[in-house]
């Protein structure tokens, strides 16, 4: 929901700004795609908070925009902060084209030649202890743009952990990658390695993998809610 | 989205008259539960309209509640009618318990013989040419009561039909039925049998099947979307 809410408010952006994604589709062919987020979590909304979100397309180069989300509660205190790095695909070709000015030009970034370098996942090793749990791509993953919506591959990720431990411990940072798009109707297996604990944060490495291709990888790290709960906190 | 939608509507009802789900389950060990639902769709919302949803529990009698829902459009037109029927279920021992004038009082419900009869679904002939997609209960299907979101049984319904069938068709009627509660980690199997067309709406009967046992049946029916989509409609 995280995602969504942010990917929401990028859109709403991007259609104040005259260049809504299917506009840029229907003129140009291409198409946003996000190849990685940073996502710092100090505290999730609870249950009818009001929060506002924030975002800003701060700074590009000739292939790569960096885009910065916030989300705050009512008393203006951050509650997530999130950084991404995103490509401009060609909708037929599959493949990454250079971002045009007039694309770029009405979110008034800055051109650098290079853009923030965001903290790259782990990988599973071979021999190592993982846990797999296995997802066909459904319709409902489905983006209006024929893509597989990115929140989904959080929910693969996640769900190869035990109800067990995702109640009694909330995420406060993910790192994540995207490599490969899956498509509808595929089977992906999502792999887990539980990384022993360490100053009492946990770290999970995860791995989606899809005809033997590595679509996707993550390094969360995870605190232990206080034993009445994360919503107490 | 439309049930859950739905459910945040009566839980803000059953918060409001101070027999929130949470409450009923500290104070009673019940919890409402539903058993059937029957849906009418003249018009999806579009992307940025304001709906208004409302909802009544407008009779009962000693074991089944019955709870209308509607949603508007801004101009006061009705989108979607739906009709429900509800039991309270004792949630340690998961048995049907009468419902406590207490617990119903608060809705100034109408006490009747009998709450209407919905639409019982169709079932699927052993014989017929059915097509049948496996899913396994995730961490998010299930509700923060532990049960697992009615919605999610929609979705696993619906992703049984083909891509293609789900972008070209909008449903205008769902006949649902609730029998036996799946568990986290369980496999189901949903199996649909699309009908021949009749006065070009189509219809389609489901079955959801776990463990040997019929967990939920439905009878959708669909409309052709324009050509030109269904957002333009």
């Amino acid at each position: 929901m995280l995602i969504n809410v942010l990917m929401l408010c990028s859109d709403h952006q991007n259609a104040k700004l005259g260049v809504a994604q299917q506009d840029l589709i229907d003129r140009y062919g291409l198409g946003w795609v996000v190849t990685q987020y940073s996502i710092k979590i100090k505290r999730l909304p609870r249950v009818d908070d009001t929060i506002k979100v924030t975002t800003r397309g701060t700074s590009y180069n000739r292939f790569f925009a960096y885009r910065e989300f916030w989300m705050h509660d009512e008393q203006g205190n951050e509650l997530v902060k999130v950084d991404s790095i995103w490509v401009l695909m060609d909708e037929k070709a599959r493949k990454i084209r250079e971002i045009p000015e007039s694309i770029i030009e009405p979110y008034q970034s800055e051109k650098v030649r290079r853009v923030p370098r965001l903290p790259r996942p782990d990988r599973i090793a071979e021999d190592a202890e993982s846990i797999s749990k296995k997802y066909q791509v459904r319709a409902s993953d489905i983006d209006f743009n024929g893509h597989v919506n990115n929140a989904h591959y959080l929910e693969w990720m996640t769900d190869a952990l035990s109800l067990k431990f995702l109640i009694s411990h909330t995420p406060v940072q993910i790192d994540i990658r995207f490599e490969n798009e899956v498509k509808y109707g595929s089977w992906v297996m999502s792999t887990v390695l539980v990384d022993s604990e360490d100053n009492d944060k946990i770290k999970t490495v995860h791995e989606i993998i899809s005809n033997d291709t590595l679509s996707c990888s993550a390094t969360f790290l995870w605190q232990k809610n206080d034993v009445k709960g994360n919503e107490d906190k």
